[in-house]
């Protein structure tokens, strides 16, 4: 097992879905077989835009359950609810200190925001509130409580790390060295696949296949994805096909180059094409899928879980809070 | 005993003097004889411009001796060191989802910075840092957690109430009924007094008198104070002098009277002026810096004090932000 920390954290905004599967979910659980993870389910970050307690609750079981569904290594991983961790928001608090509000500024979601709300002749702040504008503040938090080596991100994401290594910088220049300074690891797989109309999979543009579902509805989702209108004898184009895109994710070489020839040769409908990649992701998820179904069940053992999670990123936690308040308030 | 809850906060920012007794200790000293009052000495607002932890903890040893010591009503009185309260950071986070943007860039010391800055052709943002501009969140945080009712202020600080005010406003129409909403109670005495050189008495203009130096030392800043070159036999405009000014904080109605009597009518040195208002400072004073002496060669005994208060203060936390986080997070 590798020496090096990692950190990551999973938004719980809604049922996860066959994209998250390819972009973080299975990525994480790949991560956990080898290092040592924390890895916590975001539900402070969710408050910025959702309202409802329980759909916060609710999708927090369901990126819990589908973690440990997929086979999460429960030992190197440390799997928590980020709100249970007192010392972060406590970390958040006091690392606006040393945080200039310029760094805020630059932050790509908050420019982006500002962009909007000029163009359409706004207040640069309208509808902007403290939770997105202290994001990154937040994030940092979470980024160095936990001694992290390595962060994993998209590339849009890259930016949180390099301000919690730029905040984790001006506190050990004022306070003397307290934090490590964390890595982005930038994810090779992009991440993102298309959805039922070949847009990114996105829950915004509900396209999405639920990565869970019951073995009809995933049918029945797949069977709605959108095609040309080319006939079964026709040739098509399996990398302009999204039938063939997430057939790549679940199958291995070889089966992806014998449904490519399928495409290319012609002969088969786009029925058959989905009802082989039905086939196959049904029969990569099916287990999974089981256990999934049966830890939603006993929500007990998921809180479980989570809440011996909780307990082992609280030790670290513990430690570098109390770093850091010596450092700022004495003994 | 009034029903109202009071909340006060005293920033640990230097060691207390004539001034801080006047403008903000002995009427929180006065204020605790009647009234049920969380009194926090201001730790983590020190931090925002102060980064020695050593002087943050011995100032608050000072701020916390000196209520002790002048009679604070020990039973209707919470005391505390704002850091102690895990609740309040936690509040503060999670208060920036429902804080607009806009209302952080009203708040009078971001824009005073912003005019600053603007007027000097520095980027508005320059040395304005995240502690400065959410400092109205951690103050809300403070306000709505131990479900105060009335905020003494002074008139420049009667918009953090309102702000808070606002907040939890935002908070209850998204949430529902959660926070109470606190009153600012403006301080009738405008609570500045002159220092040694006739500006308001204060840290920065370094004119100040301790509060409890030892006699010999409050003698020597007295004797100090700045005059003009009347000489003994001129009348003097009692008004104009910083002597008569300070001599009221201390006197009663017929020793003020009479002292004014002795300016207006002449005879009176400077020097003996002065030697009547040190009799009558260290006369008030001097049972109060007895123990103010005694507590601060027994910080143990301080030290138990805040916690004894820090763990009333949490009884109330600990409700306030289980409401709040089953708000916004559930069960």
């Amino acid at each position: 097992m590798s020496e090096k920390i990692v950190l990551t954290g999973i938004k719980p905004t809604g049922t996860p879905h066959l994209g998250n599967y390819v972009g973080a979910l299975k990525p994480l659980v790949d991560m956990s077989q080898n290092n040592r993870t924390f890895m916590f389910i975001a539900d402070l970050h969710a408050l910025n835009t959702m309202h409802d307690p329980h759909e916060i609750a609710e999708h927090t079981y369901e990126m819990a359950a589908s973690l440990i569904a997929m086979g999460l290594n429960m030992e190197n991983a440390i799997l928590f609810r980020q709100s249970d961790i007192v010392q972060v928001y406590q970390l958040a608090t006091l690392l606006n200190n040393v945080t200039p509000k310029g760094l805020m500024n630059r932050a790509h979601s908050y420019k982006a925001m500002v962009e909007k709300n000029t163009a359409a002749g706004e207040d640069i702040d309208a509808g902007v509130n403290m939770g997105l504008y202290t994001y990154p503040i937040l994030m940092a938090a979470d980024i160095l409580l936990y001694n992290s080596d390595i962060v994993p991100v998209g590339a849009d994401q890259k930016q949180h790390v390099e301000f919690a290594r730029d905040i984790a910088g001006y506190f050990n220049h004022i306070y003397g060295e307290t934090f490590k300074l964390p890595e982005p690891v930038i994810s090779e797989t992009a991440g993102t696949i298309p959805g039922l109309d070949g847009r990114k999979m996105s829950k915004s543009y509900d396209n999405t296949i639920p990565l869970f579902a019951p073995e009809g509805e995933l049918k029945k989702k797949i069977m709605r994805i959108i095609t040309d209108s080319k006939t079964p004898e026709e040739s098509k184009d399996p990398d302009e096909s999204t039938i063939f895109h997430l057939y790549c994710h679940f199958a291995n070489t070889d089966e992806i180059e014998n449904f490519r020839k399928m495409f290319v040769d012609g002969g088969m409908g786009y029925g058959t094409a989905k009802t082989i990649l039905f086939e196959k992701v049904n029969s990569v998820l099916a287990n999974a899928r089981t256990e999934y179904e049966r830890l939603m069940s006993n929500r007990g053992e998921i809180d479980a879980i989570l809440a011996d999670g909780a307990k082992r990123a609280r030790v670290v936690a513990e430690q570098t809070f109390a770093r850091v308040r010596r450092a700022m308030l004495g003994e």
